[in-house]
């Protein structure tokens, strides 16, 4: 799957970190590849909140000369592919709340499944909402509640349907908060004499954090006072990561609930390997950059070469112009070339991490055989896609994925590969062990209740 | 060798093919690699020669709409990065003549060794220089020898000496020009029913381009009146290009005089393999993007697991904050991380192209060995950079490049690799075999004169 | 006053109108004088609403490809100057109000002095503010009463206390609001087939309005059904529109409840004559733009000449170096020239239309004194301005105003004028006649109650 | 006539001065009616000389950043309208000639009518231009004389025929110099203890410039060594100031070759009003800005009230939509409004400073009857232009002139107007007295050979 799935979001927390502002900036860029569309730190100096934000990535938005006015040793921040809602300024987070008790900012990874009912109602009952994001909900449904802003988040998390990986900063705390199903990541670790919260591990490297802590699924952990505490909001919890996460969002250096994604990747790669004892190749290629982990699994359980025969082009164009009939339908040549030395005249494993429309798979094996490969066998480290994602991936709609369209035999044709196999979702499960994972796009064993959606998925 | 040298440029032409300026607006792209901080197109309808250019990517310089207006089936286009000459506009290539008699396009990469001579000469005699680049004195040159354009061309190219790859497009016709060493690339191909020119053969994959055909050293290609012809302009030929080349600058899809980028680099890891019979190891690993190639083949040759210890940030980002002494030196995390998982208790074989300063190269030991690995044995894939180069690579003083002050010893303590070799020159030859390489920043043996250049070398 | 004092805002609608955001865009461009730092467009096609805003002038914010896009013929729009809350996007009109009711979108002109207090309950009741601007809960009150659109709006007006010309806007029809002082001016006008509503009547000119109404303070005017109906919301109406309307803020072709603004100037001017009928000069100035009816009243009526012996710079840019000591305090003249040939050796009337802090108005003195004038006597088109606006002018402070600190004859020492003269605020309310002006700001007779601004004035 | 016309450019130099830069962008700021397409600067610090430059105004091209980077006491500058050369920023100025010898600046403003032919011979002889600008051939002029750069420039400008005020700027000097004829403005004032020049003396009161001496033409003012040297470059003197620079192009508030552009246009008023003796008018309206001047002249010497019946829009705003037919031919509404007050019922002499296509004339004499003017008399403060211009304005071609189409009697028809006159070339020259004034776009006696633009005025 190459440039064809997009998760939505990554959130990033600072507390009691001097220069929290540029932590953030560091942390958000290695999240970066969770989100391009837009991006927001908010921070607090103790006193006041302020925020900025805006469309693009974390450089374009932030200069050494904004961040420099950003007083405060507590942040969060935020990097966002839109899904939900569209791409307007007004779906950029942090969201903020301003008060007369004083301000709160938000940031949140996932979706909310009862949204739309919990919106509905409070638009009744006289509330306002500028844009159309699911997350602009939270915030709300904090502002309603009584007690103490630990009560408040509990209660909201309570009545709060889907999945979340959420951070709420007032002028001197923050307090981490992940659905009870653990379908987005969230954890924390130790930076510099305070804490750093992030949506993936591979966050804390740069910024040098240790003693990493995965928030467990129903758990709150509040920062406040210098000190660390964990509550739970429910005991009602069902362990199950978003699939996808380890299959394609993460950064291989991630960790996630405790396993690392590379070593996911390339266990899969491994599982796939025994689908194909007696398939006769001469080298292993994986499509740049995520599956490349699943591949060299591959070519190592079966005895192969790895090879890199498709590299990536580091720049971004758009194909705004296609000069001739000829070069139309040829623009992920701009992406990706084949070096014909390698694949020439070479029965080819092409290993990728996903399928979702097809085209580019079709494109690519396209590719291979105009550089010369004699057979291009196609393995999917994943499941086929059937089914949408309603907990943050951007598939909404049955329509878009091919897998919903044609079984295998007809992908195969589709696309034109020698041969092609997917993962089992037995195996995919293997590879986590212990908890589940969320596998509802490739089996539609959705976890939460649906509302609104059931009837997409019937 | 990550992010240390740099490449001046690319240079690509189109000729009678349709929509010449958006071709060769893709053809720019896949050389992107060789020059970010300026381009240009100039294109010809057959009667004038309009030209675009500006500071930045190909992708910012250039829109729907500015191509669209492009009108002509002519053009030559320009990748920019800075050596000679700073980074103004007046030093964005293409560069202009426009005169009564006609108008002449010209695109450079490379670098003239005897341009400032011939430079005063001509300002003594009323010509007028706009900025600094060396590769303005080129149309100079030609504007005032008599003849037809080719004699001209043919003239100013024998009074010339150093490194060039250049185009002159008039309004109905490319020249293709390049120094009888063939220190830089060039070739041409098929395209549609007329041709184009590129410093690398990457361009061509994206334009569907087909019969590639290099220039040779010594070479004039003139595309005219729908023909191609070949003309020498010297008998003088001594082949050698650019060993960096092959080593660091094109793209591994790329093929140079007849042997592709990838391979060379592959086989260069071969040879490394073969200094390191008894070295060992778990696991290799390369430096993203650039030593994969060289790794796999030292992984391959040595029976050792290649692993993806390394990844490479896809998002670029200022470090423009460090905001506590801890985080002061670990700027290179941004941009590669390594995995744990991965590296953890192995003693590592790690395969870099090159080392410019060192300082990239100590980091990435660091990196790897707070990721828990037990050994780090550093191998290069070329020798070591000793002398500057002034054929159009940015390494002007002999100050900057650490092997000028350090034997391998000294290096590998600085750069605390538990052991660190270099590739031989001789070796680095054997690759290529056939006529010879240029490396003279290696042995100090330039095959041209150096002129004002040479008491830098002394 | 030159460049001293803002008024924040103009909104202007458009109701069953071909290419209403055209129109609108061609409507705020000449209500551009009333705010320059932000502005935006709602329009509503009959299903949506869509919005566009920014930071800047509306040329700065819409081209051709934004507005062409923008399909409906309903549209409402706003321009704004930054005065309560700050210069963010958040604080940019229109708003939105996005629910499963169908959208509303509010543009507001003029500040609501209890809008803290209603702002503080809905807080308390559940409500979350984005930005700080008080136009934000006019929305919220809306959304919180029952009843139809029109029964919701008329119940919110009744709420509020201050200065409002509101639009609100459905998917099909247009709300016109105007508060029961009618501090702000707001009118409608035939356009084609339909209606535009606008803070001032100088739009009309541009888009060929006809049969203009000005909307009576109290009032409501719905615009629905292809009809306008006139409600009213209070008896207790008490008209006093801002006199600072007349004096400084409108365009002189625009007509206010009635009275053309520069035949009130004009008029200004006349009156002032009345109280210097011994004192001898040669020529009348007025500073451009704003004064120039004024002192041509002035001049007729004591018959003297009228001459253009300032000149105003049409291209704007900062003053951010000053180069030397000499320079400094010299800022206005990049904004204003004396011409010495008319105001050497002359006795001369200046003729200013209000003095805020008064700095400028002694370096205008000061300009004229040494491009060789022999006598200056300022005249001031109105009454010293001697306490804070709450009506949506940007004189927060009593600090700011020099009349708060110094009687006349030290503010004629201070600016160093030869003589100094004030309009009268009896003489100013003779010009309008009948139903009276706002005059608090020179009085501190304010219409209103005052709320927490009621400490400020005291 | 009211955006009709433009003039091509003004320069600006400062000679040890304080900061140069700055005093430079404050000069040029008070000339940007001069040109607003383009502006740069070149500083010398007395070793080098850097420049910047770029499109737009000279408050968009700098900014307090890149002024503070700028040091040095010497510098040159120039605002730009494009006339000859499009425009592309290889025509906007200053030039440089970098060389070995040292490097030169130039700015120019005018035209030089034989830079065609001189261009010629210097491409035949080796020369390579960049840009089309005439300006372009100057540097290249002086870069092949022999001798001191004194000498130089006396060769050069004896050889040009022509428009030119024109200062080049080495290391360590300014030289200025101006056409035989005068064509265009130039002078010279002391400032701190040094000296400005400048097109115009308007830019001499924003920094504080004194002692104002006009350079004379034919002559050449040497600044170096802390001395100002005149020296003259021929006898063959013709003083003959181009009438344009009155009636349109300067400020009022400059002083040209000792007369006061404010006073001149006065004057034409004056002069019109005696054409009109039996003419019965209820009032006088000048076109803004630049007819004011002459409209208060007309009416003080007919004792008929001036009015201020048409304002101007301060914003500028593309009118890219027109969104009915009805609004069709309405653009002018966007930048001129009449005030119905004023004009409704009146009769009116409408005054303005010259005519070039008669579309704006047609049009604001619509608006006026539009607002209910009974009469409108159209008085032009200058003679009718039928030729156009070569040595700076923007009139390249005869049949944009409307006067070289029809007649004044068929130009009334066309426009509307109850009756037209235009100002005699005599009058116009009465004005100006003792040496003339070039009136070669009204009369066709151009003062210069006219080269290959002769076949035009035939």
């Amino acid at each position: 799957m190459f440039d064809e799935l997009h998760e939505e979001c990554g959130v990033f927390g600072a507390y009691r970190v001097s220069s929290a502002a540029a932590l953030s900036y560091y942390g958000l860029h290695a999240l970066q590849h969770r989100g391009q569309e837009g991006c927001g730190i908010a921070v607090s100096d103790g006193k006041n909140i302020s925020c900025q934000k805006g469309k693009g990535l974390i450089s374009e938005v932030f200069n050494e000369e904004s961040l420099s006015k950003f007083n405060g040793d507590i942040a969060v921040g935020h990097v966002r592919y839109t899904t939900a809602g569209g791409n307007t300024i007004e779906n950029v987070q942090p969201f903020l709340s301003v008060s007369h008790k004083g301000t709160l900012a938000l940031v949140h990874n996932g979706q909310i499944v009862n949204a739309k009912e919990l919106r509905c109602k409070m638009e009744d009952e006289g509330s306002i909402f500028q844009g159309t994001s699911d997350s602009e909900i939270v915030l709300h449904l904090i502002q309603r509640q009584k007690g103490s802003l630990l009560e408040k988040i509990q209660k909201t998390a309570q009545m709060m349907e889907g999945a979340f990986a959420i951070l709420v900063m007032s002028e001197n705390s923050i307090y981490a908060v992940r659905d009870k199903y653990g379908l987005r990541p969230l954890s924390y670790a130790k930076v510099q004499d305070g804490y750093c919260i992030s949506s993936e591990t591979c966050a804390y490297d740069v910024i040098a954090g240790t003693d990493i802590v995965d928030i467990k699924p129903g758990e709150i952990v509040k920062f406040s006072d210098g000190k660390v505490e964990h509550f739970s909001y429910t005991n009602d919890i069902k362990h199950c990561l978003c699939a996808m996460e380890y299959i394609y969002f993460s950064r291989p250096d991630s960790t996630l609930d405790g396993i690392n994604v590379h070593l996911f990747r390339k266990k899969s790669g491994v599982l796939l390997a025994e689908y194909d004892k007696d398939l006769e190749a001469d080298i292993v290629i994986g499509v740049p950059d995520s599956s490349i982990s699943a591949a060299s699994g591959y070519a190592e359980a079966r005895r192969l070469p790895y090879e890199m025969g498709l590299i990536k082009n580091r720049y971004v164009a758009r194909t705004f112009i296609q000069p001739t009939q000829e070069l139309r339908d040829r623009g992920v040549r701009m992406k990706l070339s084949a070096i014909r030395s390698i694949v020439e005249n070479k029965r080819i494993v092409l290993i990728d991490d996903s399928i979702v429309r097809g085209t580019t798979s079709k494109r690519i094996v396209r590719l291979l055989k105009e550089a010369g490969a004699l057979e291009v066998h196609m393995r999917i480290a994943s499941p086929m896609i059937c089914s949408p994602c309603f907990y943050g991936v951007d598939t909404s709609t049955k329509e878009e994925l091919i897998a919903s369209r044609m079984n295998v035999d007809e992908l195969k044709e589709y696309i034109q590969a020698d041969s092609l196999k997917f993962l089992n979702v037995e195996d995919l499960c293997k590879i986590k062990g212990g908890t589940g994972l969320c596998t509802a796009c490739f089996d539609k064993q959705y976890p939460t209740e649906l509302y609104s959606y059931k009837k997409i998925v019937e």
